[in-house]
């Protein structure tokens, strides 16, 4: 069941950010880090077991890992072309169509998005910025409980239309060991033609370092559990990442006019995900509290994940009440969830005063599962409250800045001086020397 | 002196990246390590021990480690305002004037730069992406050998043109436990009103989970020693960062026609910051290389700096004999340096040859110390091949995007069914339920 809780409640408990270096590891976890790294490991000294020995031993250690952790013995690492290309063929009509519904919006979304490359003569010469794509691209799919074909759809997409000439998935095998064929298909419909079967830390080490048959990647993106995050982290500066994420959130912030059955909706799709998962509504209708709970209640028993959703709404979850609706957005936006959700009659008014989000899903028509999967932008937004200084994944993930510096003479010998004096100040002469040779010092 | 190499040789040398993950330490900073940290310390240990204490303990750790490793007892963390107001009064007026004008051209520069706030209505009610300013941004400036009031400007201001409202600098006391003068002058003519005297980790620290006096901020840039950038890695998620820099490099791509002296005066300038630093020049001119390598040695002679000089060009740097100007290019973009200049009578047809750069420095009139100090861009770029994937600090470092989803009824009723299709195949019934009762499903 889902709590009602005053601010000051919530403000102790559930709307608390908390900064977790050291991520909390259940017994079972613990028992098969010993077992498979020593006694005493944690998943940051697993992760940089496992990255070390990538990168000294390449696909011998990443055979090695898969086996120890998915228990699944590769006979490649790359899923075969023909089975790629033909797995559209072997999932549902309906389904394949939809997922290229929603990948043609994916791709339309991204296409408007300007990107900083621009010049300007207004300096003396030619200043600016070029923009280029990144050269290769490593998009991780997560496996678990079901394959996310939509994961794979919201990563490719937007470096696609970025132009990254080489784009490479990797996901985790399933129990047979193949990548589910949904997965495949969802890769066959963007034209990604490399799937690597490999999930976890072994997946990020073997796109980060490359082995004998994985050339190595420039960036990689994507959501994945705690070994995936811990991994990207480690390799970071090796290649660049799109940020870390952790379990997804969203937050409804509601007047007395929100529908309570589709607000109790949202949150319990919200909170399927998995028992790490935060659904929080903000109000400052009591009457609209009681109602969502009681909707909750109801609508919970026909779910195949109430196990996952009532751990997830007794843990992280709960409804707020709040003095008013500017309250309500100010506690959002400092909460800064990955989704937050306006639902009320007038929801632009409310807009501006959530400065801090991943997605903003205004009004009731614009439900949040429409955005995991079909409304346009990447469902890859930021949580733990990293949306405070991070974005959902979008364009410009995919490519990178050139300052262009091309001066014309007179404006080179007007800076020159002023350069060699700021030069002098920082005790650098050879810097002072250089500037002073082009003016004939 | 400065050596000649091959392709060949280059390859297998200078132009060969490691992806060093742990770094080599020197005997006596390892001497430094085990007294302060114990025996077996590493600098990431270390560092690790420097961010828990803070965190646990705030300010009395902050001063402890000043006091430990920067031999400073600090009275207060900030930077008096009295003595920042009236810092410029105690420098050079000619210098004042020179950070000015640099000042000014970099916030002109960086007010050219689009980003990427787009709505459409093409898609069925209005989507897009809001862009809006980080709140709280800490600027690292580094000390070291001596002050550098140009990396104060270079990562302020791009974050005044962004319309951060608090920004915040930290940088090393200097050995009479003072922020040097010349740097209070520069953060006074941005309008910066908070300076702390923390340098290292410990600043890093402070800054990503804040302590009693010092209000944490939401994403930290800046360049700085190892214990700064393996802090920085540590608190990336706490807070945003804007990369990790390693040691400066500057590749010079050069034909026939290049000025020698000129050439060799940048390399110069640039192996001068510190033993680690890299300069390179690629040239299919034989008759360059030698007539570089003459000039490097007569020049050398008459730098103050020339210990350091020496170690940086003799260690990392070199010249490379190409067989062609497509072939210098070629290996620039590999190497994806940090500054690539280009040195020909025509730079332009080079220009796009070079994909992978941190800045483009086109024609001799453009040489890199003028970026260094006062050209525009900021002169914070990516090192270590991460040009790859990174770009030079620019306004997008200190913004964040928030996806903008508000659909209209028809076209939420239109998504609605293909939204809970792929739910289905996601396992998903929570979705599949919250997306069909939209539309009386």
């Amino acid at each position: 069941m889902i709590e009602i809780y005053t601010v000051q409640e919530a403000q102790q408990g559930i709307l608390r950010r908390e900064m977790a270096l050291e991520p909390e590891v259940p017994p079972a976890l613990q028992a098969r880090l010993d077992e498979l790294f020593g006694a005493g490991s944690t998943p940051d000294t697993a992760v940089a077991t496992i990255l070390r020995t990538i990168r000294q031993q390449g696909d011998t250690a990443v055979r090695h890992w898969t086996a120890k952790i998915d228990r699944v013995e590769l006979a490649q690492l790359a899923v075969d072309k023909e089975e790629l290309g033909t797995a559209v063929s072997r999932i549902p009509a309906d389904l394949a169509d939809a997922l290229r519904f929603a990948a043609d919006r994916i791709r339309q979304f991204h296409s408007y998005q300007p990107l900083p490359n621009w010049t300007t003569t207004a300096m003396g010469g030619r200043l600016g910025q070029r923009v280029t794509p990144i050269q290769r691209v490593g998009v991780y799919v997560p496996g678990g409980t079901a394959p996310l074909p939509s994961s794979l759809l919201m990563g490719v997409i937007p470096a696609q239309v970025a132009g990254v000439p080489d784009i490479v998935v990797a996901t985790p095998p399933g129990r047979d060991g193949r990548v589910p064929d949904v997965i495949l298909a969802a890769a066959a419909i963007t034209g990604v033609e490399t799937v690597y079967t490999l999930g976890g830390a072994q997946a990020i080490g073997a796109l980060a370092f490359g082995t004998q048959s994985i050339p190595r990647v420039d960036k990689i993106v994507g959501p994945g559990n705690l070994f995936v995050t811990l991994a990207k982290k480690q390799v970071y500066g090796v290649v660049g990442i799109d940020g870390l994420y952790g379990p997804t959130e969203t937050v409804v912030v509601a007047d007395e006019t929100a529908n309570p059955t589709w607000v109790a909706a949202d949150m319990l799709a919200q909170a399927e995900h998995d028992v790490l998962a935060t659904a929080i509504l903000l109000t400052p209708s009591r009457e609209l509290a009681t109602a969502v709970q009681i909707e909750i209640a109801r609508q919970l028993e026909n779910l195949s994940r109430s196990d996952i959703i009532a751990i997830s709404l007794a843990n992280q979850s709960g409804i707020v009440v709040t003095a008013n609706m500017d309250e309500a957005c100010t506690l959002a936006s400092a909460f800064a969830a990955e989704h937050t959700c306006i639902a009320s009659a007038n929801p632009q008014q409310w807009v501006d005063k959530i400065p801090h989000a991943g997605g903003l899903f205004i009004g009731e028509r614009s439900f949040e599962v429409l955005g995991d999967y079909v409304a346009g932008p990447s469902h890859t937004m930021p949580t733990g409250g990293t949306a405070r200084f991070a974005s959902p994944l979008n364009v410009s993930d995919f490519v990178k800045i050139s300052s262009i510096i091309e001066l014309d003479d007179a404006t080179s010998a007007q800076l020159s001086p002023i350069a060699a004096r700021i030069a002098q100040a920082e005790l650098l002469d050879g810097h002072a020397r250089a500037a002073g040779m082009r003016v004939g010092d």
